[in-house]
């Protein structure tokens, strides 16, 4: 892969997600650069998880997540803390207020501008990733701040409307 | 869909890209939000595309599509041209200055920040979308301007490195 071909793949918008799930009392929490809504109705949203992380295994169990946009000023040892370590010996939650959505992922409200509670329902492998796709039950803001984000700048500064076919409306 | 609902789905950070795709000499484009990088190696995308486009049609025959992100400062009229209209009775192309991938799609140079060359391994039925998940085959940068993104405001401003699992580094 040279630079060029990497410079070509950075033009990609991402925004950055806490994703958790939770298995028979085992909690789980990564971070994640990779989800988007893949239908509006009903909404549906796609993630893809590294088949090496201890959430990639909490999620196939359980068949639930939840995903929690990051606010931009979120500062980078909150972001080590879900990013840069292992859930297997390292308790991600210590010390945090956590709550629980309807179908029993952890909330958490710090830095986090809203909630995604989803249930799976296909998984698709990828190579190193696995797909999970599934319908959003429930979505809930929780921040009133928010970061700039490219697909909003394009409808609220440039007025634009979604463009047919968009499912982010 | 209540609105609290609709605005925790609005949190989620996307960039605008226009699709492109050829069969047997019918080249068809346009306008998605949702456009992601599933696995880092090798570099594979996932895009979701409604079923009534056309582009979806064509996506499905050849094989091929290529992405490209939008500048910030495009106009609406030009996205318009892409996003608000069908390729079945209106030649989205016309008066461009167009060139051709290595696989085979329509390369649009006017706004865009670079494209991707992808050859499509999997399609997945999501209900009203399918989504497409294929290997980048080619990506070059063809703008030097950059829009602000959020992962990338991370990446160069608080000088985060890629979380564990990332597929976008």
């Amino acid at each position: 892969m040279n630079q060029n071909f990497i410079d070509g793949l950075n033009c990609i918008s991402y925004g950055l997600y806490i994703v958790t799930s939770s298995f028979e009392g085992k909690d789980s929490a990564m971070i994640v650069n990779t989800l988007f809504q893949v239908t509006a109705e009903p909404a549906k949203v796609a993630i893809s998880v590294n088949k090496e992380s201890l959430t990639h295994d909490i999620i196939q169990k359980s068949r639930i997540f939840a995903a929690m946009p990051l606010e931009q000023k979120t500062d980078l040892p909150f972001i080590g803390r879900f990013g840069f370590r292992t859930g297997r010996n390292f308790d991600k939650f210590a010390g945090l207020n956590i709550s629980r959505s309807a179908l029993g992922s952890p909330i958490v409200k710090e830095h986090t501008l809203s909630f995604l509670d989803v249930k799976v329902e296909k998984e698709v492998d990828v190579g190193t990733h696995t797909l999970f796709i599934g319908e959003v039950q429930d979505a809930k803001c929780l921040l009133l701040q928010t970061e700039p984000m490219t697909y909003e700048y394009y409808h609220k500064v440039i007025k634009g409307k979604a463009p047919k076919g968009a499912t982010h409306h």
